[in-house]
């Protein structure tokens, strides 16, 4: 008989979504056994459990009693009002969470045994996430809880580090300005873009040279453009341009004067 | 004798800046010829001229009249005033600037061979631009212009484009949202972080997935977050986190509110 390691530990996986979907996907690569995929629609459970040789199942009684670690990651909205019903009969185990802003003491009124497991990253089921080249943040409700999910989180990526709810709100925060509010800044860049007929393909080598200075380059250093110079002019004409999108000349107005504000003062 | 070729043509730069730096080494490694290098500082004008084995000038008296192409990257602000200096006795040449905003026209009054040479990119000194990645739009005010800003922009890469001097302001603002805008986001992710004592290159792998997504996706189709989630009680944390920072707190509301208004609209 082998010696038992962590991927023997049987674990289920509540939730189907673009989290669920990478995060089981590279547990099972990593040699886990995810024994069960429970979705609310069927065709979200199905397919993530032919990717990793999983049962699956849409109704929440019907969740395996069999998983020693239960990880979830449903939509941040409707957790707190499921967890009753998902611990029932299955209070034993260690359950984990996988959100930035929603705190470890969710658990705390129906287990004993909890945790969050917060891969920081942007994923979606059509490009699969490299979980080696990111940072995972953990909480755990008591030593024990935190050594399993060490040894979970380290199987997938060597940047692992221990922080307490609070931070790891403040820690989704910064994520959000760096990834969804980004995401958005091409969303619009790319809308403006549609009127000149050039594709958004033009615009990449940008969007990639941005990324890539801020590996060498602090992002306070890397800024260019009108708002740091100062070019009153060109702001105003780029505001004008955006006529009859008064959210948006709102929105290229406040950036603007953010970039100065916060570079110019240190 | 060899063929002539674009190469031979002598150019001379005028700007030491990011923009001014990058071009002028990136030709100087195709080939070209730079004459002088003028430059208001005498710092960044030898610096740059010990590049590329050019002189230079800090003196607009003493441009050099023995160039063929004078490539012009002053600040926006500044380069309509200075441009009855900069021509006299050079009005044959063929002179062009690199701004994405200013019109071509701006040449007009003074001159009769004049274009725009917009190299759609972020420039800093520390960290050298690959060309060959990057799109350039062209415009001239004549067809021996255009063929002569072709064969100088072709050398660097193969994506050349014609665009007259609207749509290039069109891309310009364009550029500013996937640029500028995007890096100021990097800026508040980084000091929203600096609070928690987790270091900013935790962030670089979600800055890099974000940016590598939209080389697969639509940016619409790959935004993710609270925002385009509706989910009010995360938004409303996270305002409330910005607290003491009220330029803050308003732009996390209007972007959420942008990604909401554009996210279900298509």
């Amino acid at each position: 008989m082998k010696n038992r390691s962590i991927q023997d530990i049987p674990i289920a996986i509540v939730g189907a979504g673009n989290l669920a979907y990478n995060l089981a996907v590279a547990l099972y690569k990593r040699g886990f056994r995810i024994v069960q995929v429970y979705s609310r629609t069927e065709k979200a459970a199905c397919e993530l459990a032919g990717q990793i040789e999983s049962t699956w199942t849409t109704d929440i009684e019907q969740i395996t009693p069999d998983a020693s670690i239960y990880i979830v990651a449903l939509k941040d909205e409707v957790l707190p009002g499921l967890i009753p019903r998902l611990v029932k009969d299955r209070e034993k185990a260690l359950w984990v969470h996988t959100a930035g802003s929603i705190p470890m003491n969710i658990w705390k009124e129906n287990i004993t045994r909890y945790g969050v497991l917060y891969p920081m990253q942007t994923f979606s089921k059509q490009h699969e996430v490299d979980f080696k080249e990111l940072s995972i943040f953990i909480e755990g409700s008591a030593p024990e809880e935190i050594q399993i999910l060490q040894a979970v989180a380290r199987s997938l990526t060597k940047k692992v580090y221990e922080i307490d709810s609070e931070r790891r709100k403040r820690l989704h925060l910064a994520a959000v300005f760096a990834c969804n509010f980004t995401n958005h800044m091409y969303t619009l860049s790319s809308d403006i873009l549609k009127e000149t007929g050039i594709p958004f393909d033009a615009m990449l080598p940008l969007i990639d040279e941005t990324a890539r200075k801020v590996h060498a380059l602090s992002p306070a250093d890397a800024q260019t453009g009108p708002a740091i110079r100062y070019d009153k002019s060109i702001i105003n004409e780029h505001i004008d341009m955006l006529v009859g999108k008064p959210y948006l000349q709102e929105l290229y107005r406040l950036i603007s004067t953010s970039i100065n504000i916060r570079n110019h003062k240190s």
